[in-house]
């Protein structure tokens, strides 16, 4: 499925330098990029790959209009790496098949669901009585839509979803394979050596065009609601506990563990494999680092980091050893500082 | 659906102070209360918040019990976050839907499987030959129960829920979506540069009155079983390796990782993102911080942590750098301490 | 079903010492195992359970052959632990029902997907459009194929597998219940506070022999695919972003994070919970401690570490508050040496 650069233009702007009718069959990186595919700069630190490419045709921000001009066609745009998202959802629009509206006769749609003619259902899947499925919005093969939850329209569950009861989703959201969202949060009572349950009657309620990866779960709240704003991102395999509150257009990178009843502001990201403890805040604009526990609440914005450094395995077992005396060191050059005092 | 105060005292017990007609239509935290809400106020530290509270009743312990009254309805109990439990349980029963028993006509039941007419079978879900759902339990939609397996009396397996051939849960359980039980443990001999599977023959165990969270994995044993004994709560994303034992009464927070054959004991916590290598063991009443790599067994019980501080970027930088060299500064300091001595 | 010793040698070889009529039912290990159990042993460090082991039958190298023989039958082999997992491969065969060929009638397969009339598709699975199920394969129950997906010859998707579209499986793999191959990788453009949807249109590629873990993910490439090379095992709850490649034979333990474009080479291992940052790579022959946070590339073979070394709290607290101030506690040796030089 071949696509002339005029096309890009007409669909997306910016300034095409070269021949309006070369014809493009893909989207690859500059150095794997064969003539007929577009590629994009938007690192200033790969620019010597202007050079090399083989790309057909690169999309590049006006600085380097020369520069790629020189060597073929260019698409120039202030921001090229937007312009290359674009890029991908209008491909992605052309290539996937349009499939049709309605309910796979193997779906089980309970009595009381309400289904927008424009929804599709698809096979296997299963809607609860009480629950809406807006306009547009799709419920993969062998995903769950609890009772009483809401899928705003537009959105789409992948295959294989849980979307518990009365949970709901925002318009535009995408909610990928394996996603539970309305489990019970993890709440006990100590009782006499044993634990009672504390039974969690919130539900979580999610804002418009948010993403959440692979088996990543979202706890229903114990009696409030755990809440996912606006615009948020959520990567793979992360764990967000009850009464959680993530602020709009937050991006969090997957095997993060968020526990219960932390609030996270707006604005901020977390690299992969953190984790929060409960009961804390992070402000607007927070940046987390990869492998960071978060003990306490941050205020200011700015970047917070908090991993052990990794080494050959002989050097860490020596400096890791040593930092198990690290209190008795001090203590020692404490001493040696009275003495030369 | 409110409820009087009086009925909630006819089945919980507790001291009513107050009027027993009064209405309430919800549970709320302190903080967010309305009047037609009841709260609970367990910890002292939050005892503050009883004088600004809107809350209609609040539950307290007795040493609380004239500053509660003084200010609404009360309930007096020994220990108000039990109280708070059993409330949440005794709620979630009056207003949960009470849903027939039988095996839905979209589920698969193979021949020789044995349901009890009492159990319920959701749409779209699976039972294999040989495999016994016990009286009154549940097993989800789209879930599957293994050939072979059993799910107690009473257990629920909640929607989209593997439970693995010929494993077994026991009484009053509850797992979660997304939970694989008997998936094949890690095994692998080593052959010229190619792993060799060793075929996991064993299964998992667990005993009664055990929680586990979503997307949690239980791996099945490589000869022997893995089991996880009464009253154990793990929460979601818990990976549990091959042959692993968790004693009684033992609690678990997300994203845990525990390495196989490895045993803990009866009452232990285990918080966040924490793991344990294999083949150690932990005692009875052993306590893990989050975030803390356990290499070696802990034999006495107590707090047990190793996670690296966190702190603004620029603060962590010269100390992780510097860590890399500690070892080399330790030696500097012995030189001093030889040198001034 | 018990078997005699001598079938056991007929069919995997070695040197039998004893009686070959001699009656096995179970392989269990040295310390549990009964009389009509066969056991191994591997490692010289448990050779003195020799001497008190139940087992019928010990399968060791032929350094202990007559320590072996003295106590009772013994199998003689160069490698006691590979000729073990032959032994349950043997006896899962032996044991496991066949179960015959075609498709449920519960699953659903769309028009224009090409299944092998010796491949299963167990009850409630889906299989869509141009999607191909090759000889011997099975597709398990409420597992999804997505469209254009391929499923290799003799490969096994377990129980409520997502294989995503245009995603293929080489010949003789698993994938345990729970995994999803094909999410949309993690890729937004920053657009004036909003995150901008990449959409991912590569896919992921799995050669021969690979074993993937319970609810571990795979997600597609952005524009390449995500590449899975031959013999490669990993464990549970693993997330592997986009574009990442993992060379062949290479095993990854559970609940490990790999960021996107990272390449790891051939024969590596990963201990659990480990993470790799993006745009990385590993050499071959890496093996990568538990929990240990991989930030840059690693050249050269060897085994790296970075995990902080647990301990009783309070030491931990103690250590841990002075590692805040090690880049201060330097400056003051530095100082020190000063003074006394």
């Amino acid at each position: 499925m071949s696509v002339a650069l005029s096309d890009i233009v007409a669909a997306l702007g910016g300034e095409l330098l070269g021949d309006p009718a070369l014809a493009m069959d893909g989207i690859a990186p500059l150095e794997s990029a064969e003539p007929t595919h577009i590629s994009f700069l938007a690192n200033p630190r790969y620019r010597s790959q202007l050079a090399s490419t083989r790309s057909g045709c690169v999309i590049v921000a006006p600085a380097l209009r020369d520069e790629a001009a020189a060597r073929g066609a260019a698409l120039v745009t202030a921001d090229p790496y937007l312009y290359f998202a674009r890029l991908t959802q209008w491909w992605a629009a052309r290539t996937r098949a349009a499939l049709p509206a309605g309910v796979h006769p193997s779906a089980v749609v309970e009595e009381g669901a309400v289904v927008d003619p424009s929804a599709r259902i698809e096979a296997l899947a299963f809607v609860g009585a009480g629950a809406i499925v807006e306009a547009d919005a799709v419920v993969g093969t062998q995903s769950h839509v609890g009772r009483g939850a809401r899928v705003g329209a537009g959105s789409r569950l992948a295959p294989r979803v849980v979307l518990g009861e009365r949970c709901t989703v925002g318009q535009r959201c995408i909610l990928h394979s394996g996603v539970v969202v309305g489990a019970d949060g993890f709440g006990f009572a100590p009782n006499q050596g044993r634990w009672e349950k504390i039974e969690q009657l919130g539900a979580v309620t999610m804002g418009d065009d948010v993403e959440i990866g692979a088996n990543t779960c979202v706890d229903r709240g114990a009696l409030g609601d755990t809440v996912i704003e606006d615009g948020v991102k959520l990567d793979n395999l992360i764990q967000v506990a009850h009464n959680v509150h993530i602020g709009a257009h937050t991006a969090i990178a997957g095997c993060v563990a968020i526990a219960g009843s932390t609030r996270i502001g707006r604005h901020c990201t977390i690299a992969g494999a953190s984790s929060l403890v409960g009961h804390i805040e992070l402000a607007d604009h927070v940046h987390i680092s990869a492998c960071t526990l978060v003990t306490r609440s941050v205020r200011q914005p700015g970047r917070y980091s908090g991993s052990f450094p990794f080494d050959d395995n002989a050097s860490w077992e020596k400096n890791a050893a040593t930092l198990r005396q690290l209190h008795a060191l001090r203590e020692r050059v404490k001493a040696l500082e009275k003495k030369t005092s």
